[in-house]
């Protein structure tokens, strides 16, 4: 059922000479079908399409895109036994991570249906005129959100639907009004194929513009680099690896007019453990770490890759509890040799550090394409002072920093970069008195979680996915909500204008039923 | 009563051996008073000061941050008559304006400060858990706006009080929470110090941190390039030239750690005047264009200089008519001879075009420092094909656009680049009919005035002072109102946090009562 093809709109293209296979991991060995990378004419053409596209997209009405959203996520429904197939084949991940990840990726699209359906998302801001005002009239001014334009998405290795073709991306840029080109991950292009498909199918059903969605196959940067610097493009979305994204942001920074990008880049999620907590808890604290450090072979942006606490016989007990409960953990496959080298690398990179000591590495038993699960362990002296092991190391590895106090644990985390999310586990009265602790830690992180594990993103208003440099381009952004929508949109203000040629969300008698704020009154 | 020194948070300071004047374009000498520049260590003390401030200032109560901005406001009020008089004599504007720039100026602390108390400004979002969920429980999630750490403000040429030292930048990022590093600028040192005075003392008088703010005098580049490179400072306000603001906007992203940068830059405000409306209004138009072009010697970076309509008699007899309205009006002394001289070399750089007609040239009467009214005219079929003549001409100039039909019309649109303002003047029917008009001079600009001229930028929160590239480097936020406070501050997650850990903003009982969202309903 799969063409190798990519969407250019609404149509199956193939032009370009370079083709590739995707790779099944669990089978160790590719995948039968060619895909056909995009071609430097396709490309144009996509981007072309798009901004033709969005002429019209950004017109249509809250209930048309909301339709239109869920209208994808009903074809998603439709083709989800194939989809599934071709997803487990293309990642090497159990046939229950896939399934939950479709459900959320629809749960997704949906929730940015209700969003465009509701309206208030434009934040509807009226000041009526004040004609006799002195000593100069006050104008009526009214303002709210619009689409900046063709956005491009690139697709995540590790979530091949929550981030990639149909994922938060692509479902917050299409609610905004903006079209939406995919840079399919080379990873699992025949995933993407299908999603792709499942959305030109609702583009045609519901009557979109022809342009509105592309999908474009690439093996290498060359389709990524074209589509960042074309003057059509107005914005990306980027989740993957800190070199990936600040490559991107900086070719983005560097165009003629440069363009805002939301890369969701590296995080190594530093776990704090209180010295109480660990003393009573260590066994509960173990299984639970145990799991999430080796959930997903470690392939998630909020895996704990840094556990810290103040060393001593109780730490110990811990460390020793948690290698054997990771034990217990039989290694899954990773998603795709690259990806396994890369860690392989990475964590070499670290322990080959005389100061770091591995304490742990299970035995991948010749499976290929197995990672090895490793525990290593630093005092907090060593990393302090060596930058080269603060490093994100993707996969089931976890590096444990054991300070001489709470003093020094302070000092570890002032030294640690941006991350999405930091952790506190602790007694609740070890809360209350380190306040100055979660400052420290607040400062270098998008989200802070108490007496949990940052894997595990729920989706919700109030969730925060994002954070400072490197974790993300821009703190002042969420990928995973309806807030990402903010990632696309841009303030507009009408002065003086005519009712009748204001658009719906801002006329006199709000014809969308929408929540606006009127002279500062929300109503 | 000016020293001539940087404020280096509280303390005044002159280490450095770089010394200048400002200049009274009015009297065409330089005013007595010297200024040093900030050296090297004062910088660097300034940014250190700023990052220990941010510390307890992000802590500070909204009470307090209100009653400081207040504090801030009536401090400028009490050093007003000092204030004007040196204004006056550094910037050669009329006492009327400097009295409307402090009014304003101070009204936009106030505005601040009302916003800091209501404190709903940060947007508490709250998702209580499901601890009974399936397949998992569902955590408690609460999310606010928190301050991004200290801030660098650049002041700009033109409003010495409004956009400079105590300015929408500043005020909006200590409202936030933000200390703020003021780059002075050089034409008016003295007035930024005065303003800085005032804030040093609201700071003393509120116990605010020694380091929330510091201000630094600069001639040269290199105060603010080390700024921007330097570590502890999370963002950038500027307010100047497309040459400037790009320069800043590239060294920050090139930042081993990238910080945002808001550039309000150049813009042209096209204006478009519909047939029927020069047929009929042509003597109301031309005194209100006369005006607005004239208006602060065209030193307004919504100043309309570009005016766009169809070629014929009535057009004709239009600019006729504002040629005689706008030879009535005397020219006025321009912000400094720099300023005069890139204003006739970017009036020159259009005007030596070969298709370029001057038809109005205002006589200076070799009154030092007193720009030429200038009016050309050009052909659409010239302007669309020559980028050359697109740019901004700061000051009292305006490039009229003639057009063949209402096509060539909306190509001339279609070929400029991003503004702050675009202006539609018509018959009310004149609009209804065209409305793909409005699109496409819509996607160009960030603020659309219907029968009305772009200068005058009221603050209100339905207010969006921005636009696309090259108006400013990110169309998402805006300079003015309310609203401006986001370019300062992230979103932050707290996940299953003790509520007695919790900030205020986001606790159970809401004891500073501020508006929320919980479980997605306002509250």
């Amino acid at each position: 059922m799969l063409t190798g093809k990519n969407f250019i709109g609404n149509k199956l293209s193939a032009l370009g000479n370079v083709t590739f296979q995707t790779f099944n991991p669990e089978l160790n060995k590719n995948n039968n079908q060619i895909f056909h990378e995009a071609s430097d004419d396709e490309i144009l053409e996509s981007v072309n399409l798009a901004k033709i596209a969005f002429e019209s997209y950004k017109k249509t009405t809250p209930k048309e895109r909301s339709t239109f959203l869920n209208s994808i996520a009903d074809e998603l429904v439709a083709v989800s036994d194939n989809l599934l197939q071709v997803y487990c084949s293309e990642t090497g991940l159990p046939a229950g991570r896939s399934r939950g990840e479709l459900k959320r990726t629809i749960g997704q699209l949906r929730s940015f249906a209700d969003l465009a359906l509701d309206g208030s998302w434009v934040e509807a801001s009226i000041d009526t005129a004040i004609p006799d005002r002195e000593p100069i009239p006050k104008p009526d001014l009214r303002k709210m959100m619009i689409p900046l334009g063709p956005i491009v998405v690139f697709g995540a290795s590790n979530f091949p639907l929550a981030y990639s073709t149909a994922g938060g991306d692509t479902a917050s840029a299409l609610a905004a009004g903006c079209p939406v080109i995919v840079k399919s991950h080379p990873m699992h292009a025949g995933t993407g194929e299908i999603v792709s498909g499942a959305i030109i199918s609702a583009v045609k059903k519901n009557n979109m513009p022809d342009g509105v969605f592309s999908n474009l196959n690439s093996r290498d940067i060359n389709v990524g680099v074209q589509l960042v610097n074309h003057t059509n493009v107005k914005a990306i979305g980027f989740t993957g690896s800190l070199k990936g994204g600040r490559s991107i942001y900086d070719l983005a920074s560097k165009r003629d007019i440069p363009i805002p990008v939301f890369a969701e880049m590296g995080s190594t999620n530093p776990i704090i453990i209180m010295p109480d907590k660990i003393k009573n808890d260590y066994q509960e604290l173990a299984v639970k770490f145990a799991k999430s450090i080796t959930v997903g072979s470690g392939q998630f942006c909020t895996n704990p890759g840094m556990i810290i606490s103040i060393k001593g016989s109780e730490m110990d007990r811990f460390i020793e509890c948690l290698k054997l409960e990771i034990n217990k953990i039989e290694p899954s496959c990773m998603l795709h040799p690259n990806i396994l080298n890369s860690y392989n690398s990475n964590a070499n990179q670290t322990t080959a550090n005389k100061n770091v000591e591995i304490f742990y590495q299970s035995d991948s038993k010749n499976k290929e394409n197995y990672p090895e699960h490793i525990l290593a362990t630093v005092n907090s002296d060593e990393f302090i002072s060596n930058k080269n092991i603060h490093h994100e190391v993707f996969g089931p590895f976890s590096l444990i920093i054991k300070c001489n106090d709470m003093d020094d644990l302070k000092k570890v985390i002032s030294s640690i970069q941006g991350q999405l999310t930091g952790t506190i586990i602790g007694q609740n009265d070890e809360i209350y008195q380190n306040q100055d602790l979660i400052d420290l830690l607040g400062d270098r992180v998008g989200r802070i979680i108490f007496d949990g594990v940052p894997t595990g993103v729920e989706v919700c208003p109030s969730m925060l996915h994002g954070g400072p440099y490197p974790a993300t381009t821009d703190s002042r952004f969420t990928a995973v909500g309806i807030h990402s929508i903010k990632r696309w949109v841009r303030p507009f203000s009408y002065q003086d204008f005519p009712d009748e040629v204001l658009p719906d969300e801002l006329k006199n008698d709000n014809p969308l039923n929408i929540k606006r704020t009127i002279n500062g009154i929300i109503t």
